[in-house]
């Protein structure tokens, strides 16, 4: 705790009867209220459910917290030079990497290749980015589990959780027996729903046409359950920006938009309004993708004049490969030229390496072997539930071809402090079990070929999963909504 | 139409099928984000569901609008008068009308002689008002059905359909094939939210007390359904007034509050914070007793040095025949002198008559007999459900003893227009069918035995029912939430 700027908060006292009685009907009702919502399994509608989430904030350091958020925005000017392929460098890597996912990353390479040949229009790209670290136990950093470049999520619920539990402690539910604040810490708030928001209508400003107005194209997934924290963002953009939005599936552009074939504008069928932007909270997974004409829809949308948030290319600079490789200070040097920015933003890495027929690939191959209780063995894919851990990865990698190994890298595990005295509601149960919280950081960038428009951080969230298991409460889908009392 | 302003709106022309797959998830995911919500039948506490709504707001004439509003202090005023009981005004009344309800009216009114007998300490009592108007058809005024002193509902909720109405066609989802726009005239958003909390902070502030700060007490039924509209009061509450709340059912008065003997002061228990006023949403019916002691608790409530909101007085102002009783000018005339302002409130009313052996009770009684289809008669209850309309009258007065019949007043039917192309959406389903509409003004005022402090108008309210029954959509609960676009 030494790099702990003030002791680490208790928790509240509370008997597990008055939790049911009194703290779950204030949690329930203020989420209902305010829309900490979710759809439940099989929803309909017109019910939501609270969204699952932790009773009190977790405790976090200060310095950590801070740490996190100083480097945003290096990270963010990081992807956007990378995504702007000059001389070519994240086209050749991605190339070299497509073989190793055929399925997804190999088909939106190929989009990409397919976008190049018919033109891509539209300069500007934006980036809405999370980076997501866990905090190292014993030194007390904030240690990157991954970037995430497409379909960030969470950013409206972040703020309302940590609204939710602002209010409780202000009004003296986390202390029953007085009524008065528990936590004399800081509960922050997150500003990501207003801060993303920014970023969107930045994006929309600067985007040229003749028309008075625009729209921005929500692209969701069919039968989304986190809709209301899509919402968030869709109605803060009209509230605070004036601009409107639609929502369509990846499915739906085909048939519900239209796009000039000259101009290469987009354009919402029903109304004839212009779609300026695209923003992307479906896409990522081929489950996004239902037949041929789906991935045809993708590279209309990545041929459009409009704003893709993200573009193709950025969306790829997400695999963990790049991850990997930006951790080689001779390559990171490329992009960030800064020592100092280059030191704080390696103060963040874990180790990383590849699997390949490199020097340090060589090393690699020996670790996992030897040693693989240090490790995870991540693939390129984005999200959980592929990462192999462990003494399982020696198993893993013999069971397949050598040169298919270097299409995953080897990652030093990061050993998080469980945290044992929160409690995780989900419905109306809710639960005391140790968990471990990944604290995601926002951002976005605006940039074209040539230069950065705009360069902010935007927020954080974050997320607490049952540590009982390496991958993290998977079987429970994405753990729960968390904040940070701050120490 | 002639007392108009403008041209009767015209309603969007939506097709069956894009109600279902636009409309109704903007509107579900609107309000399950913004809490225009209500727990469904048999709920459990992590679930909520889109209000009962409209989909459209329901034209309303400006002027018959702005004429319901503009008597809301004047109302404010004469029930305020009437409660302060001076010569004893109020209390002979209901001491006569007690007997006809000896369930409900009668043990009220007993409880507060009880209190009186005991002593009541605080002088102080908030009014929250809603005067719920029907516009008749051939004069376009609002015509008052009832003044309702008690638990009055609906305040949080009227803010919110406002803003979803509102939102809904800003952002052209009533015009899908231009997106602009399709109302041009105003659709105004009910301010109830903040100006009911206002009522209510403005008497915590006059309350005296030598404590840093007090709780408002909200005095629930046990299972409300209708929380979130309660809920938004208690946020805004807190969010603008730092004001905090605690909610407690009549039975908890008994296990959660205590008394200090000497002062009358009224505490939580868990927390020994001062209750400095209770806010009613419970105790208007005599299912909300459950047991001696619930009846036993209102009575300390009364006698306690808490605010009450409304104390026993002003929650018996609002039964049926004072509400008769003030429409003849003679009696109006001692609370409200001032000819213009008793000519204002008459424009409000309809004709309501006494069926007592007075000149024109007897006058009434031929009435009800020769030409019942005039007339809805009302016992001295609130709330629907207990009327009986038109032919049934002379069926229903033979059947009961002469002597009851002064327990009843018989009022004119008021005849407004249905609305027919509105859409009434509950949960999943969506349905095209007549409404009617009532206007509610809410108001609030706060006073002692000597004066008026403030006199404040606070909102208003259109609560639309299916227009197929007399009652109107009592079979379907309180009908739904709707606002007003004006004409």
């Amino acid at each position: 705790m030494s790099n702990s700027s003030g002791k680490y908060p208790a928790f509240p006292e509370i008997s597990p009867d008055e939790i049911e009685s009194v703290l779950m009907p204030e949690v329930s009702q203020w989420g209902l209220t305010n829309g900490l919502a979710m759809y439940p399994p099989n929803f309909n509608i017109s019910q939501g459910q609270l969204a699952p989430t932790t009773l009190y904030p977790t405790p976090f350091p200060r310095q950590s917290f801070e740490q996190a958020i100083s480097v945003q925005t290096l990270y963010n000017e990081l992807y956007a030079k990378i995504s702007q392929d000059q001389d070519g460098w994240l086209s050749k890597r991605i190339g070299e990497l497509a073989e190793f996912d055929p399925e997804f990353t190999g088909k939106l390479w190929n989009l990409y290749l397919d976008a190049k040949k018919r033109g891509i229009s539209q300069p500007l790209a934006l980036g809405l980015f999370r980076s997501d670290y866990l905090l190292d136990a014993e030194t007390y950093l904030a240690k990157q589990v991954e970037f995430n470049t497409v379909s960030v999520s969470f950013g409206g619920l972040s703020t309302k959780v940590g609204q939710l539990h602002r209010f409780l402690n202000e009004t003296g539910k986390y202390s029953l027996d007085t009524g008065a604040p528990f936590y004399q810490q800081e509960i922050p708030v997150s500003d990501s729903t207003a801060l993303l928001s920014n970023g969107i209508a930045e994006a929309v400003k600067k985007f040229k046409t003749a028309e008075t107005h625009t729209l921005v194209a929500f692209l969701v997934q069919k039968g989304e359950r986190n809709v209301f924290d899509q919402r968030a963002l869709e109605y803060e953009l009209f509230q605070k920006h004036k601009i409107k939005s639609v929502r369509l599936t990846i499915h739906e552009i085909g048939i519900k938009t239209t796009i000039d074939a000259a101009t290469k504008r987009l354009y919402y069928k029903a109304t004839g309004e212009e779609i300026s932007l695209v923003y992307f909270r479906a896409g990522y997974s081929p489950q996004d993708f239902t037949c041929a004409q789906d991935w045809e829809n993708r590279l209309v949308l990545e041929t459009s004049y409009a704003i893709k948030a993200p573009n193709l290319l950025t969306q790829l600079a997400g695999v963990k490969k790049i991850q990997q490789i930006l951790t080689e200070d001779a390559i990171l040097k490329q992009f960030i030229p800064n020592d100092n920015d280059r030191e704080k933003l390696a103060t963040s890495f874990v180790k990383l390496y590849p699997l390949d027929d490199s020097e340090l690939g060589k090393q690699a191959k020996k670790m996992a072997l030897a040693s693989p209780g240090r490790f995870v063995l991540k693939p390129q894919r984005e999200g959980g539930g592929n990462n192999i851990y462990k003494s399982e990865i020696p198993v893993f990698l013999k069971s397949i071809d050598e040169r298919d190994w270097s299409g995953y890298i080897l990652m030093e595990l990061i050993k998080p402090e469980p945290t044992t005295q929160n409690i995780v509601i989900r419905g109306n149960e809710n639960l005391r079990e140790p968990i471990l919280s990944e604290l995601g950081i926002f951002g976005w960038v605006l940039f074209d070929d040539k230069q950065l428009y705009f360069n902010e951080y935007a927020g954080w969230l974050l997320r607490s999963k049952s540590s009982t298991s390496d991958e993290g409460g998977v079987a429970a889908g994405f753990g729960c909504v968390d904040s940070v009392v701050l120490y």
